[in-house]
């Protein structure tokens, strides 16, 4: 019964190896209105300018700014209306010496107009209305390309498509959007010891809760997963799903069977599958025997079936490699350093990453772990919204300590805005 | 031509007067499988402890620790092995004197045994193995209930649920999750001057920016959004189309007319359908004139039409206010403070809040503005990932300033783990 010896590789390295690979998705078009989350295929110009047009921020009149000279409290200059805009309106009127057109946010100047004067700075009178200041050329209008010049890049190729890309990609009537087609992922949750969530207990049984927690995670992402059933630890049955699920979709994940026992049948898929494999060790807690391999040009992502390990496996490797998948820039995870408010006395060995509970009130910036800190916790994984990162070498933190928090979701927190 | 006069109010009391309605989704059941991103309705307790057996957290042999004292490197101690177990499956037998039992990650200690050796503290036999060391009791064994005990409250009523809450409902059996029905939310923009995505430009007319970024921000949540078609600025038909809104929605979010221009008529509408309105103006820039009501029970939220005006509203009140109503405990968002990294000389009379990109890789919490900041800039907005908060009264902040930045999405980054 020899033990398989394994040689861990650095966190960073097992990163980089996994974003190495020559593995994208192509590209398609998406509806605008289902395009948030997905990554820029293309570069994104800007087919006007913005403004298109000189306009009005404000709601008042347009006047000739040098008509408005010499103006003060005590020689208020008088202005006749001429016309009356709304936003989308445009006077069809040019405006003429002591002539005014009022002027609604949003609203095109008028013709002869380079100035705007706010309702609030006026007297209405019966033809118009009077001011007592003078005013710059294009003092209260918002300039015509001031934010943005046709053909300008607004949006980059490879760029996480959110809310405000979307305000942008409308603005520039792109109701179709070119990005990476999303990942399809199988999930197949392995281990003769896990029962489905509708099961009753057994003896010596646990249920499956990596399944379930992977999917969610990729849920999140948009990302559409197929959950398998369950593999028993059996080798000729396991080869065959995950052999055909690879086929199907452009990522397998499983969780268990990665390690080195008896029932660890992974490795010799991996084997038969014609693999490569990136790494079997990592120099990390929990989660050291986490695997990534490549078959087929697709990733084997072999997350270890303790939760605690699972979680983080995710979070350190497969996300990243998600993004990298649909052609994203950005694949690294945040980190914010943060205050320990407890002792975690624990000697890191190797880099340990723990489920952690971070607080982010511009005022504080604390962390402390979600709960019970073993790979084979869950309910820690629930009241976590990062993972602290304890660098291998380390000798055990304590409360006060600067520690970096690698950040898994912007949580809400209960602490009122103070501004 | 009078203008309405309004009394600003601060942006955290607007916050609370929101927060403080009684407007909730009522309780429902969701598949587990769908629960991700919801909030739970009921506290979850655990239906048995976690570990629900005393198990092996590693592969190798369980014996009684008895047995091993006296090891040494001298003095070897040789066990019988006598059955070989897999997680999932339970022994049958009972450990003797001087008998072991090979064991696999996961798996229940069988009777007798109360400590695990690990493969690689072995030396193999022919019956079996021999060890060097003592093993105390419970050594490398994780102890039934040492997460968690039957009938410990996991999970908390009020709670989001993320992809760990997933995995610890799983874990219990939980296939139906109770929790609060998200709101369905109607998306009204209104102006004269705006246009569909598909549409070609027009003289004095923009695209519609600000609807579908709204739409983006909410089913990044999760929400079901309806949008309504454009609504020109006509007090009738715009009077018609929200008051039907809000009969089929639970909130409806209209962009734009909510200001005191001539064509604003989002006022008289609240009048019409006696909305009581929380506040018309609030001491911040952009956004000054963003207009909460309440009407039937339902949220009425006017968010101003300038896209990054609006974006802002949407973030600082209709985020926290949709978490409100799904009965969430935390409503308020995650602020960071960061290093800004180039001078913004503005002085601010009023708080305000600057689009902004934040950079955080642990050694690094920067931030600057993400573009030309105006209220009525776009394209800015697609580059932050965070709003600068810069409170009322301050004259101007320079490069190496320590500011505020309200975090609206948690963005990947190029930059490497050092770890």
């Amino acid at each position: 019964m020899p033990v398989e010896k394994r040689h861990p590789i650095p966190v960073k390295e097992a990163i980089h190896r996994v974003l190495q690979q020559d593995i994208y998705t192509e590209q398609t078009r998406v509806s605008l209105y289902e395009s948030e989350g997905y990554i820029l295929a293309e570069d994104i110009v800007a087919t006007h300018d913005i403004p298109r047009f000189d306009k009005s921020p404000y709601d008042g009149f347009a006047i000739r700014s040098e008509d408005s000279q010499g103006a003060s409290t005590n020689n208020r200059i008088a202005f006749e209306v001429i016309d009356h805009i709304g936003a989308g309106s445009v006077s069809k009127k040019t405006i003429q010496p002591g002539q005014a057109v009022r002027i609604m946010t949003g609203a095109q100047l008028p013709e002869g107009a380079d100035a705007v004067v706010m309702l609030e700075q006026t007297v209405e009178t019966a033809k118009g209305f009077t001011l007592r200041k003078a005013f710059e050329r294009l003092e209260n209008v918002s300039v015509k390309g001031e934010e943005t010049a046709t053909g300008d890049v607004v949006l980059h190729r490879g760029q996480r498509i959110n809310a405000g890309a979307v305000a942008v990609l409308a603005t520039f009537g792109y109701a179709e959007v070119p990005v990476y087609r999303k990942p399809t992922v199988a999930i197949i949750a392995t281990g003769s010891e896990l029962l489905d969530v509708e099961d009753d207990l057994e003896p010596g049984k646990i249920r499956n809760s990596n399944g379930p927690m992977i999917a969610a995670l990729l849920q999140k992402e948009g990302i559409d997963v197929v959950r398998y059933n369950i593999q028993m630890d059996d080798y000729d049955s396991s080869l065959s799903v995950i052999s055909s699920a690879l086929e199907q979709h452009d990522m397998v994940i499983t969780t268990g069977g990665v390690s080195v026992g008896d029932f660890d049948y992974l490795p010799d898929i991996y084997q038969a599958l014609e693999a490569e494999v990136l790494f079997n060790k990592i120099a990390m807690r929990p989660g050291s025997v986490t695997t990534v391999a490549v078959a087929q040009g697709k990733y084997l992502f072999g997350l270890s079936g303790n939760p605690s390990a699972c979680y983080s496996g995710y979070e350190l490797l497969t996300k990243p490699a998600i993004y990298h998948m649909m052609g994203a820039l950005c694949c690294y995870p945040a980190i914010v350093r943060a205050t320990l408010m407890t002792d975690f006395k624990k000697a890191n060995p190797f880099t340990r990453f723990v489920r952690a509970n971070v607080t982010l009130t511009g005022r504080e910036a604390t962390v402390r772990p979600s709960g019970f800190n073993k790979s084979g916790a869950v309910v820690a994984i629930a009241h976590s919204n990062g993972i602290m990162m304890l660098p291998g070498g380390t000798r055990g933190y304590h409360a006060g300590h600067q520690v970096d928090v690698l950040l898994t979701s912007v949580e809400m927190y209960q602490q009122e805005l103070y501004i």
